[in-house]
């Protein structure tokens, strides 16, 4: 196995904000296959020398500098590690500095305090968006329907189920889903209790080639997940939504967050958790 | 109401990754409430100016400079905004062309490709321990349970549910969750099906007046909800805990992302999803 470049993410908190603005920047460049290293609490010099150490070690092995995605906020560990024989993206320096400055506050790292900890607001849109997503999972109930802020629609496997609970954990949208079963696509019609929250419906659809490998991973060799049924499936899914006037996006190349946004902006849901 | 400083994303694309980025900075600085506001597609001269007159707005209206994160590659794009009137955190130039120059490679954003797409092994273990995870919610079976990367155990509404759901979509990983009950708490033993896993349970617990908070807005003033029922819940588990030697994380002061990730490190769990 050929080595892979190291990507480090260093902290000396939880290493949680450092390590999301790291792989956010690394999904840029996914070409790229990069081994991992969240090292947090790295708060005394001893510890950056550890750290600098399994950089080199890193290094050597590669044959390849790691990269260094940094949140050392006091000013001797962030020369010393600056020191390292690699590139060193300092999110302090490039960001939360600037930032201060201009907002005349401490960040809350700064000031050691938790990640977006106890907003009890957020976390009861959160729970309050979950439950309601989990309670209306795969159509398993028509009771206070009328209160989703989307209901997503498609065939069986198309992505509804991830993507309601992305919209659910990280926006606090309340998203129902509710599956395009056979019945429904002989009639050409949407399932009758979503007739009248029609404007609120929408749908998702898939290539059918990849809904075929999906399926073939979850029922191997099925009527059910054969290339003729998916084809069938996907194509009379398609003609219903447009008949129905439903809007649809194709899940095949989106990621779950691509998708989750996407709708967050096409369908103009009001997103209540940051 | 007084009015908020705005914080704009400006992409030429989807605005994703640079939303996530302006997302993960400002969660630094919770003491202030942002006006969000996401601007993707801005990919001509014509849109940039009518976002930088979207700002010269916002900043008449909250008598603040706006703060602009933002994501556009095309230099003469670039060149334009960085003339409003405003702070300008260019995520381009202080991370991604520097990025794109250690690595020799240009960026996805640099070439037009969508935000992590078609990842098709990430998206077959997001939903293999997204699936894995609804089934083994609440206690729900005992069926494949062994097949679990971790199991939460904790009382009911200690947040074991969000953070099970945030490891699976997140990471990968399988989580399955476990009620402790009344009866388990006063027989002070673990659920029988979990003594032989005892090596991948790990506790969630939670203060007692913000667990009667939580508890109070599912079943107002029902006994469930009583702080002295909630005060004996939750001594009564971190005893049983402590007994059976099992680890647990307090979730009142911590984000769902926060609590997610710490187990994940913690309890060295593996990431299967970037």
């Amino acid at each position: 196995m050929p080595h892979r470049r190291t990507a480090f993410f260093v902290s000396d908190r939880t290493g949680i904000t450092v390590e999301m603005l790291g792989n956010s920047l690394l999904t840029q460049f996914d070409d790229i296959e990069f081994q991992r290293v969240t090292l947090p609490f790295v708060d005394n010099l001893e510890k950056v020398r550890e750290v600098m150490n399994r950089i080199e070690r890193a290094n050597a092995a590669s044959g390849m500098r790691s990269l260094v995605f940094t949140s050392l906020m006091k000013p001797d560990l962030r020369e010393e590690i600056n020191k390292a024989n690699c590139m060193v993206l300092d999110v302090v320096d490039r960001f939360i500095v600037p930032l201060e400055e201009e907002l005349g506050t401490k960040s809350a790292h700064a000031i050691g305090r938790s990640h977006s900890a106890g907003n009890f607001k957020d976390y009861n849109h959160r729970i309050e968006a979950v439950n309601y997503t989990l309670a209306h999972d795969d159509g398993m109930t028509n009771r206070n329907l009328e209160q989703a802020d989307i209901i997503l629609v498609g065939v069986s496997r198309s992505g509804k189920t991830p993507t309601c609970l992305y919209l659910a954990l990280q926006f606090g949208v309340k998203a129902a889903n509710y599956p395009l079963i056979p019945e429904d696509l002989e009639r050409m019609k949407l399932p009758p209790a979503l007739l009248p929250l029609r404007h609120k419906v929408y749908g998702l659809t898939i290539m059918p080639d990849r809904l075929q490998q999906i399926r073939q991973e979850r029922k191997p060799d099925s009527k059910y997940a054969s290339i003729e049924n998916c084809k069938w499936e996907v194509t009379a899914a398609e003609t219903l939504m447009q008949q129905a006037g439903i809007a649809h996006l194709n899940s095949t190349t989106k990621s779950i967050e691509e998708l989750a946004t996407t709708l967050l902006h096409e369908a103009h849901l009001v997103r209540r958790v940051y």
